[in-house]
């Protein structure tokens, strides 16, 4: 039904705010022919500003072989977008009536073996492809902003979604240079934005109570959990950091801590199911690895965040 | 009453686990005299292996002139511990009782002119310093494991603790090269570890709903929001990532998306009040920055750190 991934050479990318810039910018980087498709001609300055100013970053990350600013074409006619597409990113308004009126327009231009990834942060896919005539290929590829430079696209399908689809979609990211997260249900902002909007949440209680300003907040996560999350995420850190007994001595011993009022975040019961989960998984991730050549590799990757944040803010 | 911070060259670090030998190590770094208390001899062993651990990654970030595993002296003795020291770093075990009991000696033995600072993540000073005779000068100096890569450290007295101490001890971590978060109140869980675990236990929510592995939690923190939050925390990512608007267009525009159920935590209502300390805070901070620079700078930054990760972990 679909292409082999690695054969696409094409892809349309339909928008031009920051995050249809930034796609674009991103596929030409990894030696696309890209189409990007405006909804007016005014917007074509401000649109390419945006791939000249991600085009800086993405030499300094290395392009793939071939890829060009050249290799960009810019229409405002839809139709003349998504010709010879062999993908579609859609990055268009975030709002439910222009997106559904979209995906009816592309589903009948389209042919129906082409996927349609969907950039959308707070709209879930089976709303968006209810008027679509070729539901089974519209996806969500939700990326992280700068969508250029982080690499994390979360995948997951509407009700009409066709699994092959979904399956195909997270082969493609992967082979143009992404890491796909395969999302196990359709939930409300994802799995990305769900962690950090609990956080956001509770640094605008700080602020509002009083007990930090948003330079506190900063501050705290610049030089705290920050560099070691980017390391490790956040359940590999507490594994490796309780030694030998990792995720089950994390939960086994700190478990009543969840109790305490850390956070305005009610935690969830820590029953023995979650429990095991959570332990199963961190074994899975870290394999056969010794906790101390754990400790070792967090802290050289680390010290090579902090050493390049150094170094990026001393220039 | 207190020396000056810049003139103290030695420290005593007391507690054998993870943070205070992290502590040791970090100071070590810093060029001080160190004397470690150990509450047993036996200790001493999984002690040393901690700091020529950390000892590895203090080189590849630098060690201060002078610096050298030479300049530890590891006692079981208080009193000996305490011997000359121009401050005390104490990272003891997690109990109140026992951090009373320790305070309310150290409190007799220690000139009351040494400022003493606890590593405790969940207790509050004014309860660890009510057996203390000389309370004025103990304050909570929070680090982040690992204690001698992350430099943030939380600073917070308890209702006996003077301010000069507090301000004190913000001016020593930064001569020792840390970076001091000035409290505003003493509230549980300090400021880094709310946010985390506001964060933690969305996830736990996710991974006890179906919605989420560990290993999909972690994947979506490393390839998403944390080079970023690495780069410049959350408050300026969302400020600088709205353009000319900066944090004010954000809340303003998506102040409405706090209702969604994107976590289970409620945000607070945005008032004027939380708006206006929010857009106030940012502004502060980018001083007078253009925002093109801001994203620029911001670019340079997620770069250094996903080649710097890229680099660590192919090494």
């Amino acid at each position: 039904m679909f292409v082999d991934p690695k054969s696409v050479t094409r892809v349309s990318s339909l928008g031009a705010g920051p995050i249809g810039g930034g796609w674009t910018a991103h596929f030409l980087a990894r030696g696309y022919d890209v189409t990007a498709y405006l909804h007016d001609e005014s917007e074509r300055n401000a649109f390419l500003s945006i791939i000249n100013t991600a085009w800086v970053s993405l030499i300094d990350l290395g392009l793939s072989p071939g890829a060009s600013m050249d290799r960009l074409s810019i229409v405002t006619n839809l139709e003349e977008a998504l010709e010879g597409a062999e993908f579609v990113q859609e990055s268009g308004p975030e709002r439910l009536e222009v997106k559904k009126a979209l995906y009816a327009k592309i589903g009948n231009i389209l042919p129906s073996s082409v996927v349609i990834g969907s950039s959308t942060s707070g709209l879930m896919m089976s709303d968006i492809q209810a008027d679509c005539t070729t539901p089974e290929r519209t996806v969500i590829g939700h990326p992280f902003n700068p969508p250029y430079l982080l690499p994390l696209v979360e995948i997951v399908g509407g009700k009409k979604t066709a699994p092959e689809a979904v399956a195909w979609a997270g082969k493609f990211y992967k082979v143009a240079g992404k890491a796909p997260l395969m999302m196990k249900k359709e939930i409300p902002g994802f799995v990305a934005t769900r962690l950090q909007e609990a956080l956001w949440r509770e640094a605008l209680h700080m602020v509002a109570n009083g007990e930090a300003t948003p330079e506190d907040i900063d501050i705290a996560l610049m030089n705290g959990p920050a560099p070691r999350m980017a390391a490790q995420g956040q359940c590999m850190a507490f594994h490796v950091a309780c030694g030998e007994g990792g995720m089950a001595t994390n939960l086994d011993q700190f478990g009543p801590a969840l109790k305490l009022p850390w956070t305005r975040l009610e935690a969830p019961e820590l029953t023995k199911d979650l429990r095991d989960r959570m332990v199963n998984g961190c074994n899975l991730v870290a394999k056969d690895q010794h906790f101390e050549d754990m400790v070792a590799q967090r802290d050289r990757e680390i010290v090579g965040v902090l050493n390049a944040l150094r170094q990026a803010r001393s220039d």
